[in-house]
């Protein structure tokens, strides 16, 4: 089969690979579709290596069609719509994934949109309903509004009832979270979060921050933050190391979590297969009602990854970056 | 009615101050007993002034007798044998506390005794139970586990199917806290806790910490956490700044949390009414059966407070400090 092989961060390359059959409880798809995601940079640069047992091929969700069962597999059907979650190799004509980690297509969302879902999906879920348990009514800041984790964070939140503050580097992009439901748009190049945020709250501050910065925004975050406030780190694009004011923390009983989807166990609590079956059940039905709609600012032929790869490192773009692999 | 006054942190007098009543929604107590918690300590230094509205008097939990009742309140009767969890006030004769925060006296417990538990039962189970969710079979490591809320957080744990590590520093601290069923017993002097829990989870390490030393302990805490590991910091003896790597928190997805009783609201999801009932309901009936009990390591008439003070800071003692006001 034909996929992306990775020379560097700027050599991928489209090309012959080894064949990929399904393994026991696995589900192989043809793939329509890939979405990019920033591990996939950061995997490109050899800055995040696959976790054991993934493949080495880029590309961490996929649209596409069932091809063929793995032994042990029940509930799909060979020729059926999907979109998968991945541990790897998605930048592919074939891709195999865990059963657990198939979900059908939503409702009304195109077979190439799918492959927008289920990173954003299962992220944006595990972080605001699991772990931070956000709650009807309470304000959700977004760091990176117009990203693909973003502007869905903005509609499922918006959606639950929540208000959402969100930051951006530029004014189309706080536009665009705007139109998604976002009500305190702060521009992060001129202002402060913090004091856009209290302002917005009367100086209670955010209930829940979904987080991308790391380092750079800890202490801010801090200080953002209201009683009883939990904030979800995703990202460390600022940095990794920061100094942490614990009693800022203690004084009013903040819940600091890091987090990551990829490096979950499928099974299990807090595995893949559990997020994948809330999503299914909580976020599938919001976008079926048009509630909330796959958010794709570029798409490229998979050949083209590279220069997908640039425009996403770039901030050039807003939602999702798709690559085609099969029309 | 007399109380301490606290002059500085080595003169507490006992002296007469203006009687209190109880407000509306409130109760009034005749102290029989009251504890002693680092709080006060911090207090009588002049370093953790009370919350807006608290009394100035020190104490922050007391057992007694209900002599009246202030206007609306229900479900109490005077005389009624009590302990209660105050925002200050308990190192006094009366004492005026909000009747969601007093709670009965748990079957088998004197009165005197029971002026070891409001804090320490509250604080363990908001946090072990309420906040870092420890589900059965986990393994919870306890810094300080001689304490005051270390002896009855092991008790709680293992009560519960838990397993329990604790720190502590003397072999004499260790053997109570074996006694009282931990089960990985760590000499802080001399072992390292990282490597003393991952020897007793094969490497997995510790699912919840409960933490008292903050900044000190933060790094290797995060060290010594299982994936989907949860840490409460209520204390910060070991400072308040400290380096975080949020990066360990991301790969294994941890949550760092602040926690403290003492500034929450009455009220609410997160207030003292809604820890005080779950108290009552899941930890009393633990202490009825004799599965939890009391551990008091030192008592003191209440006009030696700057003594129980001395002992508590000197870490001479194990278990709860009490203050005897009316026998």
């Amino acid at each position: 089969m034909l996929a992306i092989v990775a020379e560097s961060s700027d050599r991928l390359t489209w090309r012959e690979v080894p064949d990929v059959s399904p393994g026991r409880g696995e589900v192989l798809i043809r793939v329509n579709t890939a979405g990019v995601n920033r591990a996939d940079l950061l995997q490109a640069a050899g800055n995040y290596p696959p976790p054991p047992g993934a493949s080495n091929i880029l590309g961490l969700e996929v649209s596409g069609v069932i091809e063929s069962l793995g032994e042990g597999v029940t509930g799909w059907t060979v020729g059926q719509d999907v979109c998968a979650l991945l541990a790897g190799g998605g930048y592919a004509e074939y891709v195999s994934a865990p059963a657990g980690q198939v979900m059908p297509v939503p409702l009304g969302v195109s077979l190439p949109d799918a492959a927008a879902l289920p990173e954003v999906a299962c992220t944006v879920w595990s972080n605001i309903a699991m772990t931070a348990h956000l709650t009807d009514g309470e304000l959700l800041l977004i760091h990176g509004g117009a990203s693909g984790i973003g502007t869905h964070a903005i509609q499922v939140a918006t959606a639950l009832g929540n208000r959402v503050a969100v930051t951006a580097g530029s004014r189309a992009k706080l536009d665009l979270c705007r139109e998604l439901g976002a009500e305190v748009l702060i521009s992060y190049r001129d202002e402060d979060f913090v004091a856009c945020v209290n302002n917005a709250t009367d100086g209670r501050g955010a209930d829940v921050i979904l987080d991308i910065m790391g380092a750079a925004y800890l202490d801010r975050n801090l200080d953002a933050l209201a009683p009883d406030g939990r904030m979800t780190i995703i990202g460390m694009q600022g940095g990794i190391k920061a100094e942490f004011n614990i009693a800022k923390a203690v004084a009013k009983r903040l819940h600091v979590i890091g987090t990551s989807l990829r490096g979950r166990p499928i099974d299990g609590p807090h595995g893949k297969r559990a997020i994948v079956e809330e999503v299914v059940a909580s976020v599938w039905p919001l976008i079926a009602d048009g509630r909330v709609r796959p958010i794709i600012g570029a798409r490229f032929p998979i050949a083209d990854a590279a220069e997908a790869h640039r425009v996403l490192t770039a901030g050039e773009t807003f939602g999702k970056v798709l690559l085609t692999v099969n029309e």
